[in-house]
């Protein structure tokens, strides 16, 4: 091609996240950003005021002495204040660092030196664990508490009048760490470019759906995997925010009520509390289009009374080190002609493969699966905005093509929709052959008086594994072991059906709401089936 | 930001046409490319057939000596093996070169001649075309006809195991020449990376709202500004494509109730054609929920009729230069309490401004002006799929900042919307003060009886310019001069009226359905105002 080159062509165009928010508040300055604060009270801005605030900071933050890379993180809930945070620090070349505070004490330490975040945002609610760790956190200078006043006295002298850095749409601006459940948590550090590429792939038809007519109330919270990528996608769109800085279903209701939200997007845990606030009140949100719904699989019960409320559900799957976005729930081009019953059983799946990203299924000798539905083994995937390299990584987390392995065990079928059979490391190991372990759970919640159930492999001589089901009941229900196992007979194969089922007042869970199925290994490592003799 | 970049980061990831066939090709294998042929046969293949079909072709291309940069063209309507070019001469690394057949003869030696067109692929109903320049055509080596067997034997060899041609992501991937009034021709050389980024941007609610469940039948060419990016757009969403290769209207609304077809997009003489067709049926298309008008803007009375029908109208306005989407109609926030009138209002300008692009409106003096919606002057655009240099031009397009100027008179409304007033060279000067051509030929458009107008600046010693309006009535009607003034002055201000109205049997074009007005200039020089005393 020598030459050609040089014969013409388009214009250069760096993909740099300020772009993001200059188009915002060019193009939708009036749109409103609102916040519902922890005190109950309520602030309106706009994409022009974020973008304002943001300029604002970035000169605050450079008056601190912060550098292009150097990183600054929040520890905070969502809020109008956070999002001002991402522009800000990734505005004047930094990188945005949002620290999960339900990590526990040895993560937050071990993230924030390990990051070695310079300056730190964090909500007053959060103020005992600043209290408890700032003397083991080892590189944080400055301290700003975002809603006591300390934030708005930051930028409250600055102008305004600054123009963001400019540099390599390969340079960072972003750092999640994973949420693991063994070792340390690793940093994933994303790029602007990487994530101006997430964001336009976000918001298109088949992925988010995210047009200038959305108001998005995003539960699923700005610490984990960049709010999915929505602080980035709506501003594209020109999309309003309402965010609130409390999770209570009961407030949550209301807000999408009072500000005719359209869009929610959350792990399940969300949805289980808003139908119990529903069931004792009778109140339901009532404009929303769209529930995305990622962290964990959506029971297909609750797909059908979300579905029953108007709304269409998406499964969005996908992890920190993909940016999210790995799969969507999209409408397929029969779907006019699918039943209800068919169409339950596509949602319930993971959904599709956006463009950008590439999936596979290998087995256990490397080999690429079928797309048969059937044959099962470990998901792999490529593409723009999928990890290379954790941070400070001394070797890249992907093999020689590009894929990244991410410990879940699928299958993709015939029509390109992923499925989640399990976590590698979940999978019951019977007889040689494989349980879901969550489809198990899936299966179990749907049973009448269950609230929420885990299933784990206990050992056996004969099968290697069986498995044990942990059932919370329902307040007030009062199901069998025969009552569920019976339910669970018509919905999963006979050898599927748990040995035993042990009621138990709740499970624990990750700091992100999944089951923390290590903790319930460790608990029950001893268990001793009846059926093992 | 030293040392940053190498501690760790996203994946490597070339923007590359490639890789939108090889999406389309996995994701939805099975979705349906039909085309309607000129000879009344319907042929059906899939996305994954289009691959293949490309593989085969671009293995063809490197048998007949094609090389990577090489410029291959096709002088075609739209059809799925058309669709297999671009993607085929594009995967063998090189650029695909749509020619309209539309131009006159020396437009059409020139262009192929300063392109050097190596192949050359047609439809034979342009053998004439063929037959008269070959032998002024000095670049091409070899003809393939698309319809008459010829294309289906040059793949018919071919094994399809190709691997598509690596490259750098700003690359060349298709030459679309300008069909400028005046001057030569220009060529603007897309780059993979443009591309990509533009149909990534032109699938998002906001602007061409492409999902799976679309069913296009583009009845713009796809030698037209690439068919507004339809075909790459298409492959993200894996859409349906209906392709008919003649444009009567008797087909096209046949083939929009056959195949269900929900998006159209087109200039508004389709529409005119349509309409008539409906008027004099009884038939109409059923299934459209989305129809883009570009080319030139849609008189009101258009947009009320789609509207009607039940499908949503959408501006689109852009040209070669910009890929071709410069701004796209998107409903605003406020739609659902808008009165009709004023959707209307909205719908009949030029849309709103999608991420990528940004574009301005300056005065003489180069002053940029307030978005007041009053603030008339010079279009510019910029951004990732704007022109910077044309093919073999020896300087950019574009200034110092990056701006090129669209030689569109335009206003930008409080909410972002931008209205074309006028091409500058159209503007009519009266007095000191600017009447619209564009404007007053709309508003004539809706008058009584009205099929067709087009409004010039004629000398007049007093006002420097006076409009005179040339109007083709529609078959049956008889409108008077006084009928039409009448009219026109309940929507325009009275100082805009022509001074006086002809009326002609047909107004010449340009090869894209625009009106010709350099030649409408030409004709009526020494035309002499009775008004001018």
């Amino acid at each position: 091609m020598a030459g050609v080159t040089n014969l013409g062509g388009m214009q250069d165009f760096e993909l740099r996240v300020p772009r993001l928010i200059d188009h915002a508040a060019r193009e939708y300055a009036g749109r409103e950003i609102m916040t519902y604060w922890a005190d109950g009270t309520e602030t309106r801005t706009t994409w022009s005021g974020i973008a304002a605030d943001a300029r604002k900071l970035a000169q605050a933050l450079e008056r601190l002495g912060m550098k292009p890379g150097d990183r600054i993180a929040t520890l905070a809930m969502n809020h109008a204040k956070h999002l001002v945070s991402w522009y800000g620090a990734i505005g004047m070349g930094g990188v945005i660092h949002t620290i999960n505070p339900r990590l526990f004490d040895e993560q937050l330490i071990y993230i924030a030196n390990h990051a070695e975040d310079r300056v730190l945002f964090y909500d007053r609610a959060f103020q005992p664990i600043i209290d408890r760790l700032r003397d083991q956190w080892t590189t944080i200078e400055h301290y700003v508490c975002f809603d006591n006043g300390e934030f708005d006295a930051l930028i409250a002298g600055e102008d305004g009048a600054y123009a963001w850095h400019e540099g390599p749409e390969r340079a960072p601006c972003m750092l999640c760490y994973t949420s693991g459940t063994t070792g340390n948590p690793k940093g994933v550090l994303y790029e602007h470019r990487s994530t101006v590429i997430h964001a336009m792939a976000g918001i298109s038809p088949s992925v988010l759906n995210v047009s200038s007519l959305a108001v998005i109330l995003p539960v699923v919270p700005m610490f984990h995997a960049a709010s999915w990528g929505l602080p980035f996608a709506g501003a594209i769109s020109g999309a309003k925010f309402v965010y609130a800085q409390v999770n209570d279903p009961a407030v949550l209701c209301r807000l999408m009520n009072q500000e005719q939200v359209t869009h929610s997007a959350g792990v399940p845990t969300v949805w289980l509390a808003m139908f119990q606030h529903m069931d004792a009140t009778g109140e339901a949100p009532q404009y929303l289009q769209s529930v995305t719904i990622g962290g964990s699989a959506a029971p297909r019960a609750m797909i059908e009374r979300i579905m029953a409320m108007g709304a269409d559900v998406k499964h969005l799957w996908g992890m920190t080190e993909t940016s999210p976005i790995g799969t969507a729930g999209s409408k397929p081009a029969h779907w006019d002609a699918m039943t209800h019953d068919e169409r339950l059983d596509l949602i319930s799946k993971q959904g599709q493969i956006p463009f950008g990203v590439e999936l596979r299924v290998i087995d256990d000798a490397g080999v690429e699966q079928p797309r048969d539905g059937k044959s099962s083994g470990r998901l792999q995937i490529r593409g723009p905005w999928v990890v290379k390299r954790y941070f400070k990584a001394e070797a890249d987390a992907i093999d020689a093509d590009g894929w990244f392995d991410t410990g879940d065990v699928s299958v993709i079928h015939p029509d390109g929709t992923m499925q989640i059979t399990d976590r590698a490391k979940d999978v019951i190991k019977s007889g040689g052959e494989w349980i879901s372990s969550v489809d198990l759970e899936n299966a179990a919640c749907g049973a009448p008086g269950v609230a929420e159930a885990a299933a784990i492999g206990i050992y056996h001589p004969k099968w290697d594994e069986r498995p044990l089901l942990l059932v919370v009941r329902k307040p007030g229900a009062d199901p069998s072991p025969a009552d569920i196992n019976n339910y669970l007979a018509q919905h999963v194969a006979k050898w599927w059906l748990p040995d035993e089922i042990v009621f138990v007042d709740s499970l624990p869970h990750t700091a992100t709401g999944k089951i923390l199925k290590t903790a319930l290994r460790d608990q029950y490592r001893d268990y001793r089936l009846a059926s093992a003799g």
